[in-house]
C-alpha cells in the first residue's frame, strides 16, 4: 500500500536513500534529516498511513510496535539512564510535515516543558 | 499492580481526585493538572509501569491502546482537522516527574519545532 508520492513510502521502499538504523517487514527507523538533538531518528511504519487520526483499531499493535522499536533503539543508544523524548504529530497545528505516520524518537539533551 | 507512593496509581485507583475523561480495565485517561495547551490529556496504563524503557515485549498491545485512546479523546474533542501533539517522556532528560508511564495530548493551539 504505497502511495506514489510519499518521501517515506520512498525511503521505506528504497528508492530514496537514507540512513537506515532499524528494519523490519512492518517498520522502519533512520535518521531524521533535521535533527533536533544529538539523537533524532524517525520510526515509521512500512504500511502507508497518513496521520494518527487515520489510525484503526486493528493497528494498536503496530503502534505500540514503533513505540517499542523507540525504546529499543534507545537503549542501543545508551539513552535508558539520562532519558528521551518521543513525539507523535498529527495534522497541521502539530507540525506535521510529512503526511506518512512517524515517531520522533529524540534524545541526548536535556528537553524544555511545554513540548513546543 | 499498584505501588503505595505512586501518585498515577492513586488517580487509578480513585483514592485521590482527578478529572477524568476516559475509562477502562486498562487505561485511565485525565486532565493534565498544569496544562500546555487548550486540551492536554494524560493517558495512563491503569498497571505500574515506570517509564518507556521498562515496557516489556508483551506490552505493545497496552501501549498501541494508549495511542488509539489519545487517537479517539483528539477525535471527540474536535482536533482531528486541526491537529495535537502526542508526547511520552522517559527518565530525567525528558523531565519525566511522575514514574508511572504517561501519554500526554495536546491540542487546540499551534506547536513549534523543536519539541521542547
Amino acid at each position: 500500500m504505497n502511495q506514489a508520492d510519499c518521501i517515506f513510502c520512498k525511503i521505506a521502499g528504497k528508492k530514496i536513500p537514507s540512513k537506515i538504523v532499524f528494519e523490519d517487514d512492518e517498520v522502519m527507523a533512520f535518521e531524521d534529516i533535521n535533527p533536533k538533538a544529538p539523537l533524532h531518528l524517525l520510526v515509521i511504519p512500512k504500511r502507508h498511513i497518513e496521520k494518527v487520526s487515520d489510525i484503526a483499531d486493528s493497528d494498536a499493535g503496530l503502534m505500540g510496535k514503533l513505540v517499542l522499536t523507540a525504546r529499543d533503539l534507545a537503549r542501543k543508544n545508551g539513552l535508558n539512564d539520562s532519558g528521551y523524548r518521543i513525539v507523535l504529530n498529527c495534522n497541521r497545528d502539530a507540525g506535521q510535515e510529512v503526511f506518512h505516520i512517524h515517531l520522533h524518537l529524540l534524545g541526548g539533551r536535556k528537553f524544555t516543558w511545554p513540548p513546543g
